[in-house]
């Protein structure tokens, strides 16, 4: 532990996930005394017609002005 | 918040899943006290071959007569 | 299936985790195909020191004016 | 209940998901006084490039020696 | 990875815990490829009054003759 | 979006979880394109005998020498 679940619409590439696993794993290091070798971190892309904010899917927001 | 993570077996269209995220959304607002703009709900789809009940596939239990 | 986990800040009632979790039920069942008895609804609440939007926690929230 | 979500990288065959479901569920029953109807098991499959472990992606694991 | 999350209602002692998180993860390393120091388990232990079945809460169900 | 799930064994303070919330949230607003107002990060605490590393619950590891 500790095991972070990061739940977004997809796009975002294998860097920006490489880069955002180490940082977040390094925050968890440096501020949640957590051992490197124990924190997990999982990338659940979804589409973004499987994400609601507002009541509101991601992809109908895209089409907004 | 409130966060809300719906898993089930993938096959749903977008049309009813902008349905039930306005739906569940109006939900919490009415009966949860939550503000429309911090609710969000994300969508897990996984294949039938993912997702047991029972102790058995639902792709499995697609077979049964 | 599905599965739905909702979460938020407690404080909410056993009343308004009773119909919240029929209301959502019956709007999976109306609108998502689903079978009543495979739908199950779980409620994780947190502290308000353990929930943070826009990386504020909501118990700071609660001190804005 | 209980459900189960196993979030993991990508690989497996449904045959692997089907004794898993079944070990897993039989498990939840013998020391988990779980009702069998009740146990749901959901596989979150995602690709090596959406797990790190320790800071690093699986999918870079892979390439050390 | 494995990351395995198991969310049910409260009232399994330490024991069953610890029977069942060796147990499933026994499965894992035999079924699914996973390597031991890998495997993690978590226990979302919640209030009967905080998960439904079929859209009634577990705590109803309790009264039921 | 993005939602960010922190599963870990309780014993964290206000100000640890304040400060990692806010870390996390730059984090992904710098690497991964998100809006801070739609980042979400809810931390779950669990107690030392609802988490296992190994199989072995992490109340167990504490006994270590």
């Amino acid at each position: 532990m500790p095991h972070v679940q990061i739940t977004w619409v997809e796009g975002r590439s294998p860097e920006q996930k490489r880069t955002i696993a180490e940082r977040v794993t390094q925050v968890l290091i440096e501020d949640g005394r957590a051992k490197r070798e124990n924190v997990h971190v999982a990338f659940l892309d979804v589409p973004a017609t499987s994400y609601a904010e507002a009541g509101r899917l991601v992809a109908d927001q895209k089409r907004s002005p």
